[in-house]
């Protein structure tokens, strides 16, 4: 039953792929064994992100590009990380009615994926589900994620190539570049690019991009790419950018060191998160933690000492 | 040495404070013994978290909320999480200018924290500062963070009343409502309210609230509170508003129940941080970890194999 869903999905079976998406979503772990079985089929997908803050029009541009993406006779699969509360789903919905365009063309998959309320690492199941989407046989995965926290870094991490969406007019563009985007931008897109202030915005990022590559000696000067994406306007010109990026990639050998470091930082994760699983489960048992939690409430003892007694049973220092 | 810095803290000694938070910060293994010494002393001081997106105006307000609580002769202690670039800088140093207003004041001890580069997670450290700010007998703590991802709502579970800082003409204030804020904003803010658009959407938040709170059947209403922070225009009503919050989480027993939780997700944050820390350690060790990467991008074995070997060599299921 479970290695037939892993065939399916190596067939390329839309419903598989939908299946053992939501058991990675759920942390069911049916999933385990069919992610184990489809593991020797990744590894070919070239992998984009897209991240912007809410307004700036990413998901009409990733539309946009999965078209462009469509025209050169590539597959495409999509991961929409989106941080609605379930409650409003307005941009789920969104998400949905956008997605009709791609809705009948069996080279594209798109899921969108709320993040309240998810269970796991969010990037962690991105990287699941980008696995899952690989080993379909899609060419191209497209992840989407809206803002620049930690959580979006991480999750970015798991991208070739980033694509980082600005437009004019929303909030300062300096504090946006302050918070951790240049050390993940490979390219820069000023969307709404019709709008006023686009030529300033414009000059403002290449301006910091080059006394950034100047300042760290960085090899990949991140392109500025303006678009229209309501109107369809540049997402040919992305398209080009995120390609040659890919070639620099490959020629110079940071491909290999890249996907290394994400093979590395995946291996420690899957680790951790097993391991977390697993004592989570025991600590549930009996109300233990609901009885350490009681203690430390009382001031009878400190968390830091609870931390020392639980790690310490589970890890024995003489197995250290 | 390191129970001398224990002592010093619950004296209020600012050098102490300053020390073992850079200790929580590097995670430098001295924070523990002393951690554990002051955690007898905590749970007196009461937490305020003061969130929103960057240009909001927060630091402004920051400071006016400190010199209210002055005014009423409590003491204060402030942490900013400040997601600026380490290279850009920018924000840092506001911050640093700003608050000489309270740096003379030995009532008011202030840290900024930058979130790039950071080790640890950003809600743990803040977690184990807000504690040694706690032992060092500040009556009020101020937690100030950017941005509403997840990394700022597990920033935000730290605090007893959650303020969330909106202004007019910044974005769509649907869009930020929808992120995840109304389930943790305890009080909303309209700040620059004497800007054009401040009445709409001042009037927008309270029929979202009203709204939002008839469907969730909430007991408490968060009330909406203009400031102009740069003429220190309601910041008195903003703390009045804290204090009727502080009020009413004690009357309805909510805030033993909210403590509680806290403590159960510490505790389990901890416990999950020190595995961590100590599974990378062994990994570290005679370069494991690459021999494993090597093997998994040469496709010899797959990661979740990998997982299910190290998770049962340390948690073997015998003792399970």
């Amino acid at each position: 039953m479970i290695s037939e869903y892993a065939d399916e999905i190596l067939k390329g079976s839309t419903l598989a792929i939908a299946r053992v998406i939501t058991w990675l979503e759920n942390e069911d772990e049916r999933a385990r064994p069919c992610m184990e079985e489809i593991y020797p089929h990744t590894g070919n997908a070239y992998i984009v992100g897209i991240t912007g803050s809410p307004g700036t029009g990413k998901s009409t541009l990733t539309d946009g590009l999965t078209w462009q993406i469509r025209q050169r006779e590539l597959t495409v699969g999509i991961i929409a990380i989106d941080p609605s509360s379930p409650f409003t789903g307005g941009a789920l919905l969104g998400d949905r009615i956008r997605m009709t365009r791609h809705s009948e063309d069996t080279g594209v998959f798109m899921r969108s994926m709320a993040t309240r309320g998810f269970l796991g690492g969010l990037a962690q199941f991105t990287q699941g589900a980008t696995k899952v989407l690989d080993a379909s046989g899609k060419n191209v995965i497209l992840i989407e994620t809206v803002g620049v926290g930690q959580d979006e870094v991480d999750i970015m991490r798991v991208a070739d190539t980033t694509c980082v969406v600005l437009v004019p007019g929303l909030g300062d563009v300096i504090q946006s570049m302050k918070a951790g985007i240049m050390e993940i931008a490979d390219i820069y897109v000023v969307n709404k690019s019709d709008l006023p202030g686009s030529d300033q915005l414009y000059s403002e990022i290449i301006y910091r991009v080059e006394q950034d590559a100047q300042m760290k000696n960085r090899k990949w000067v991140p392109p500025v790419i303006k678009t229209v994406a309501v109107e369809g306007k540049g997402e040919g010109d992305l398209l080009d950018a995120i390609m040659a990026h890919r070639k620099y990639l490959e020629e110079s050998g940071e491909f290999l060191v890249k996907r290394r470091e994400r093979t590395r930082q995946e291996t420690l994760k899957m680790i951790h998160h097993e391991l977390f699983r697993i004592i989570r489960q025991r600590l549930d048992k009996n109300s233990r933690i609901e009885l350490m939690v009681g203690a430390i409430m009382e001031h009878k003892i400190s968390p830091y000492k609870i931390v020392e007694k639980v790690v310490n049973e589970w890890l024995p220092l003489s197995n250290r």
